[in-house]
């Protein structure tokens, strides 16, 4: 397995990606091949969907001012995190974590002011799945290559410091990979049945690209066979089954 | 970044696993430089250590039969996760999260019945940080190279589905990147300023380990720069700082 991050210019609104990574594969002469998967993180997901939020746009509402009081946020951003969620999970003091619209339970609804210009900060991207499937079709249809793309972004997680990769979006590849009913090397049926597979990948190339910040926000993953019609909602806990919630 | 994954004979109580390392290095004419990490899989430093446990040897006290009739366990294997935990976290039907001795929160104190004989189950390693420190410092004395040791188990999760790798031993690398005070590409503080790397390391191996079952519970990792003291035990989050718990 091997992992090669890829640089690209900055993007903007409109921008078409599939368009822009071909354009780097071809100058850095990097052919891909069937199995291969793309990586690409939320980040300039959201900035090609436009999903910049200006602050002085936000107007909060008394349910958002109240909770940044509690919880000594911006009101406007507290806000932008109501609206981007159908759930609030737990708040306390400088957190909230919520249930976002596509169902992702994360901190501050996955919205972020780090790599954006100031004043302005960056909503998750719209519907990843799609977006991911939208790339790896443009993708394939250039190459005439199977491919995975996976769209990640990075979490924290109860019990543990530290945030690890999560795909948010995925196409083309098996996401969580169901194990149940093979054995083992003595013959006894496994126990660990399911590997969150688009997981490992997105925490996989988190080291590669540094959490985005870097400069690096794709890479290519050769060496793998998870072809598969996967998605990264595939990957969610259903509420009622979360036995943390 | 590339991973190479390590197929080694079957390992047995009492045995050398960093001179079986070596010796598999040696065979495959693989180098190790200066960085590389080498990760194992839990399974295997268990074996070494003598971690089987034979299940009719164990006696339950009457707190593991009443947990044992709660959860629909064997009473025997919840005398054992109850040995191997300081605090029990959450229980139902077919399920116990514990903290174990460790620190580490996980279902079932991290006892597994696949991958070894009938009628046995296997504990977690004894001090897995000092474990990998050992086999740290066994290959580098040997190779004159610096090189990483992260000993891996692979976990569920609360909130998302399937199971992701974690570091439950490291030596000789960073674990937890801490980039507070750093900017990003606009100049602006980073958010995300924790990044756990060790678990990422762990996960990324899961891809090609496929969870240790597949008769490859090592793999080398080349092409990152982590070099440094941090252990796994500084992936743990304390009780007391942990909304969830």
């Amino acid at each position: 397995m091997e992992i090669i991050g890829l640089k690209l210019p900055m993007i903007k609104e409109g921008d078409d990606l599939a368009q822009i990574i071909l354009s780097v594969l071809e100058n850095i002469d990097l052919a891909l091949e069937d199995d291969d998967i793309v990586l690409v993180t939320e980040k300039i997901v959201s900035k090609s969907q436009g999903r910049l939020v200006d602050l002085e746009t936000v107007v909060p509402t008394v349910e958002a001012k109240k909770l940044a009081d509690a919880t000594e946020k911006d009101p406007r951003i507290v806000e932008l995190i109501l609206q981007e969620s159908r759930e609030i999970v737990l708040t306390g003091p400088n957190f909230i974590i919520t249930e976002t619209l596509d169902g992702f339970v994360c901190a501050n609804a996955g919205i972020d002011s780090s790599n954006v210009v100031e004043g302005k900060v960056k909503l998750l991207p719209l519907d990843p799945d799609r977006a991911a499937e939208d790339i790896r079709r443009k993708i394939e249809k250039t190459l005439g290559k199977h491919i995975g793309v996976v769209i990640s972004d990075s979490f924290g997680r109860p019990f543990r410091l530290g945030s690890v990769g999560v795909a948010i979006g995925a196409s083309g590849l098996t996401t969580l990979w169901d194990r149940r009913g093979e054995t083992d090397l003595y013959g006894r049926t496994l126990e660990s049945t399911r590997v969150a597979v688009a997981d490992c990948i997105a925490s996989a190339v988190n080291l590669v690209t540094g959490d985005g910040s870097e400069g690096i926000p794709v890479a290519v993953i050769k060496g793998l066979k998870f072809t598969g019609t996967g998605r990264a909602l595939d990957l969610i806990r259903e509420k009622e089954e979360d036995k943390f919630r």
